[in-house]
């Protein structure tokens, strides 16, 4: 497909390629954040910002910024942005592509000689992935105000994460909320396979799906594996080899109703895992991503149900499943949803609306301005991996229509 | 149940306790082969089989023997015993009882002023249980004349093997399979629920189960957990759910029929086992114990029949079985078993013919002698854990049985 696009599809390669070349070389590829990788990313990233006319700052949350200053000083701001820290061996798209098309937009509308109402920020927030401190949307929940003051204190590789924050060049101690955002749009690859199978250009955001996380343990009884026959058993693997399958059958029930569900045993653990022994014990954690809470709450009472007639048929203890972590769905801005299929419509990009089953900085952004996200496809869906990969063309159709979207909400908001 | 003995169950009792009593003080009990504390062990037996009129001595394999002469130098030996090791944390009588109610044997023939025509041997066989080494029947192995050469060379805490035989008292250069015992008995607990099931006092083992090991390997996909489809992974934790179930009902089938049958998913360990990931492997290893060595061949063809049936449902691959080990069941001597049946009928012992499921030196003396083994009921079935318990009074009858035995085999052999 080749389009006639404001925004230039050289550059955004350009910049990809550079912060790709940014990793340690022996695991590309890698830039985790406050590592010496990530500020020299930084480093490439606020070089760029400047050179497209853009005013850098650290904020004290450790995001970097970069404004343009609009003809409306009391307009308020419309931000553009995504991360640029990987997980270890991650790939090259996630994130990144979304603070690159930010700086594209900025270049752009330069370019094009558009001044808008509104101030426009292009940021680059920090430690959007589960970073080594062991917690993830280090910088956009510090701009929302919501970062736990008791996260500060926590350690890895020698440092806190108060000095972690520090070294980036962020203020901890300061956290305050922005009220002055109007609008956020955050473009990110859609790390699922939806896009690439209905070849569609871009998937419009309708929420971040809630993330649940919720613990089972299953308690059985150790005996010896060459002397206990089949029948005087409580083999806590068998029980939970029920459970398993249970999760998968329920979340598929759901999956195929609308609105977006999985659920996914993530982590399993047995006890005391010996060639000649029963398994004893098993610990699952699940994963569950729902964006309507009545299917969270549907999964969980069936789960429930189910749990007690596993432990009955097997002569097991299964606790009730307890939550771990729940951060309920995430809608996106009506408005900005509105604006975003119109802006695909003018581009000519095929879309659909769908809803992130990831999580994303832009579910902070949304508790303090209204937001949207736009999905564009990668291929067999693969990210948090070497293999990640997107096209060109479509990271740049994603910053036009990132582009065009500014200029409406310039005018709607 | 009181009986009239030519045992003693008080001795027995007496001497469980004292070995109980030697065990690492914080983690009752535990007495492991090679250790200080069993060192210690064997110096109280020895002790004991001296005061019992015994001529003790260590062999070249690290068992230690206390040998009563008989009347016929040219008869051979008949042999009782078992194991004075233990697992780490585990129980008073697993292989404690068996030396135990061996030298009481030999206590109450010279109390009785019976002298037999056969050499009567009392052995406590070095290291029955899986060793610091990894290995396991390394004394009863040894004079049977199949401990591998390359054990010997073998590390753990700072020693060999073959220092570890040396430490004990063994010449472990010297390996010579003993061609003059003409019978060995081995007294055990059940280490199942069967003979309590059945309020039964004796076990007569019909054979040592085979024990085979087989790992699967179940390799899916990595996929995000929150963006993957429910019906677009390739998770291995569910496929491997499934092999599971598929082991528990074949086993279940097989185990219906006559001769033990038990098979167990021992180990499963799952990659990359991170809450937000789709499962992308997983290995199991499976434990199978088998009287009859088809029923090992039809669960094999079976269960590779489900693989296969597994692998295509859940588009992921699963390698055919792939066996670790394969040592096959040892039947126990049908003239042994004939005197045990009728020392059980003259003691008054309630008694049934069964196979082992677990592993015994006895299933190694069957290589070079007339083997049997009597089991006495344990408490659930329980060992190789703290609560193991029999009661006294059971051990004192399988002495008797024991005692019966030994004076009809001097006649019969």
């Amino acid at each position: 497909m080749s389009r006639n696009l404001a925004v230039s599809a050289e550059r955004i390669a350009a910049d990809i390629d550079a912060l790709a070349a940014i990793t340690d070389p022996d695991r590309p590829w890698t830039r985790r954040a406050f590592s010496d990788l990530f500020l020299e990313g930084r480093a490439y990233l606020e070089r760029e910002f400047r050179a497209a006319g853009l005013e850098t700052r650290i904020d004290t949350a450790g995001n970097l910024i970069g404004r343009r200053i609009g003809k409306n000083r009391s307009a308020g701001t419309i931000m553009l942005g995504s991360h640029s820290d990987t997980v270890p061996d991650g790939g090259r798209f996630d994130g990144i592509a979304g603070v690159v098309v930010a700086l594209e937009v900025a270049r752009a509308l330069a370019e094009a000689g558009i001044e808008l109402e509104h101030d426009l920020e292009v940021t680059d927030f920090l430690a959007e992935e589960v970073s080594i401190f062991g917690v993830s949307c280090i910088g956009s929940r510090g701009m929302a105000g919501i970062r736990p003051d008791e996260w500060l204190g926590r350690t890895a590789e020698g440092m806190t994460l108060a000095e972690g924050i520090e070294k980036v060049g962020g203020t901890p101690a300061l956290q305050i909320a922005r009220d002055d955002i109007r609008a956020f749009l955050e473009l990110h690859i859609e790390q699922g396979p939806v896009l690439e199978g209905e070849k569609l250009d871009i998937g419009v955001v309708t929420a971040i799906a809630g993330i649940t996380r919720v613990e089972i343990i299953v308690e059985g009884r150790a005996d010896h594996a060459g002397t206990t026959p089949m029948g005087r058993r409580a083999d806590a693997l068998g029980a939970a080899a029920h459970v398993v399958l249970a999760v998968e059958t329920l979340a598929g029930e759901l999956a195929a109703t609308p609105g977006h569900f999985a659920a996914t045993t993530g982590e399993f653990e047995m006890w005391p895992n010996a060639a000649n022994v029963v398994p004893s014990k098993v610990r699952m954690l699940l994963d569950i991503r729902s964006e309507h809470r009545d299917d969270l709450g549907e999964f969980l009472s069936a789960l429930s149900s189910c749990l007690e007639g596993i432990a009955l048929d097997h002569g097991v203890a299964i606790a009730p499943p307890r939550l771990v972590s729940d951060n309920p769905a995430m809608p996106m801005d009506t408005l900005v949803m509105a604006t975003l299929d119109a802006a695909c419509e003018t581009t000519g990009a095929g879309h659909r609306r769908m809803a992130s089953g990831a999580g994303h900085d832009a579910a902070f952004m949304a508790r303090i301005a209204k937001a949207g996200m736009v999905f564009i496809s990668c291929r067999e869906g693969r990210s948090h991996a070497p293999e990640e990969f997107a096209e060109n063309a479509d990271i740049a159709l994603g910053a036009e229509v990132l582009l065009e979207a500014v200029k409406r909400l310039d005018m709607e908001l």
